[in-house]
């Protein structure tokens, strides 16, 4: 397989939390820096790469069209594989899309968005099949919630993603709580995962503690598990090996990182990955946007005067020391909320270019 | 529930090793002493309760008939709550029966049987539907065996055990491969378990290392979710919470006392238990019969050719130090393993009387 010459981290060590003091997990993402999570660190300490300008060029040459402003910005900034994609690609061969949301509020905010946002691009761009993991289970073993109410939850989270406008006939949207219990093939996959991870390798990757639940622990094991094509018989047939590429947030990447260690060793594809940044929260890049959070987050369910009064009490803006060096300098749009959120939704290019002039320049 | 007043050994120590040197767990059972494991010390370890004179007419008087020659002769010896399921049969109310086997070969061995012919007595004693568990994911985890490979075993054992003759219309024998992919009321009770144990009691439970694989950790919540009703809905309709009784040799019993902690904190009735003592290898007492071992077990597949050799030349017999001292004193019927196996399968209370007569008298 062309995707396994490259060294992996997968860890017997800890190796959650950076010397730099950034945690960085599926669970708990954190900076110790007002300027939020060094990124040139993660990726050096996951073992990933940057994305380079070269890269993007290669890409839209793939897809004959540029690149999504996304990807563009940098917003997609690092990946695992995504030239041997695009060799795929490229010899006509098939790969897919996996991607997925672990269901905890009712209604999803604007962060929740980016990952499925990029995906609906790279679906279109690519012209693949996509398949939609929501973790229901996960919530359930993670919160203070019954099986019927993260069910709940993420029917309600799957309208918010099908309003995303996904391939109908190219999209399979599942709950893991309902397809686990239909599709023998996808526990089958969990189960070969699960046996070839040890428990200090997943302490290694996620930081678990022997005071965590024995669902939490085998948990990766059924996130990994739609990296692999067989477990969608109905869509790639019996016993197939097609590749995958996974767009998602970098907190979600030791969970690959564990499935791309396991792949070779059970004779399947290692999955492709492509990094997102994290949203920032309203108060400022030191965290990303929460759910469970009311203050911090723009939620989809926002009425435009909620979404203006969050904005204008909640966001983090400026940046500058003083008042008086604010007026001076203008705002410091790297770390300004309010600048942050248009990098990421607004795709007019020269008009973002324009807002970042105004917001930089002295008040005068 | 009337079943949740006793107090519970769900350990956050060690304690699958005695200290006595006997070690009983699902997939490890040995003893330090020729006479094998000394199932009094095992009970109070685990802590369930001796099958009494008292309990062995109580259940004649509720079933109207005598029991199985394997309860009355002690094979079957301790229970958990047995009093709380003769209640609910007194009352008329429901109860159902959940064994297992973890497929680990072809051909099943005589041990293996011992829990099928006695469920078999008990589902016709008591007229109640039956789950059956193959483990073949368990067998998987454990085992140098591929999925295919566990689930061609499954079917295989499926082929011996239906043969004990159960009630086609109240008996459900699944595989874990086949079954968890079909239905996900039972994923969803694997989790509703899963979520309520810690890795430091699956410890305590089973003796699992940071080195065992995520899934070994996990497995537990598989064996233990049969327990629940609502992981059949076919049988006992959504949301059901009717108890059951699980006949199984006693080292099984770690991931039952396991689910009977779990059980009350998530509101469902605990599993009622009657153990077996091990059915001992050809070699003696010691262990138990292995099917990975082909000279300490009969295979039901063996010709009664091979089963005469096997007898003649691996069975422990006698007993006694000395040749002259057997000659005196005959066979110490206690660990003379032909004598034992008559105890298990041979029916005639009278006769067995007679050829124990005559084994332990003196060769005179």
């Amino acid at each position: 397989m062309a995707s396994n010459g490259q060294a992996e981290k997968v860890a017997e060590v800890e190796e959650n939390v950076g010397d730099n003091g950034d945690t960085v997990t599926p669970w708990d993402v954190q900076s110790k820096s007002d300027k939020g999570i060094d990124y040139d660190k993660l990726i050096e300490r996951f073992g990933c790469q940057r994305i380079s300008d070269d890269l993007i060029q290669r890409i839209e040459k793939v897809i004959g069209q540029p690149v999504h402003p996304l990807l563009k910005r940098g917003i997609f900034f690092s990946h695992r594989d995504l030239e041997f994609i695009l060799a795929q690609k490229e010899a006509g061969k098939p790969f897919y899309l996996y991607t997925g949301r672990g269901p905890s509020s009712e209604s999803m905010h604007l962060g929740h968005l980016i990952p499925f946002v990029f995906t609906k691009w790279l679906q279109d761009a690519f012209d693949v099949p996509l398949v939609i993991q929501l973790t229901d289970d996960e919530k359930f073993l993670w919160k203070n919630l019954t099986i019927k109410e993260t069910m709940k939850l993420a029917k309600e989270n799957a309208k918010d993603i099908i309003a995303c406008g996904f391939d109908l006939n190219k999209t399979f949207i599942f709950s893991n709580f309902r397809y686990i219990g239909q599709s023998p093939e996808f526990y089958q996959n969990i189960q070969l995962v699960a046996k070839n991870v040890t428990f200090n390798q997943a302490k290694g990757c996620f930081g678990f503690t022997e005071s965590d639940s024995i669902g939490k622990i085998h948990f990766p094991s059924i996130e990994a598990a739609p990296s692999f094509s067989s477990s969608f018989p109905f869509i790639f047939g019996e016993d197939s090996n097609i590749p995958c590429l996974i767009p998602c947030a970098i907190d979600q990447d030791p969970f690959f990182r564990m499935t791309r260690d396991v792949a070779p060793r059970v004779g399947l594809h290692k999955p492709a990955l492509i990094h997102s940044v994290f949203f920032p929260a309203l108060q400022g890049a030191q965290s990303k946007m929460s759910a469970s959070d009311e203050t911090s987050a723009i939620f989809l369910t926002d009425t435009p005067e909620q979404i203006r009064t969050k904005i204008t009490k909640y966001a983090f803006s400026g940046g500058q020391s003083t008042a008086e060096a604010q007026r001076e300098k203008g705002a410091n749009c790297e770390i300004d909320v309010t600048y942050q959120y248009l990098r990421f939704f607004y795709d007019d290019d020269e008009k973002l270019q324009e807002i970042k002039k105004v917001c930089t320049s002295a008040y005068l």
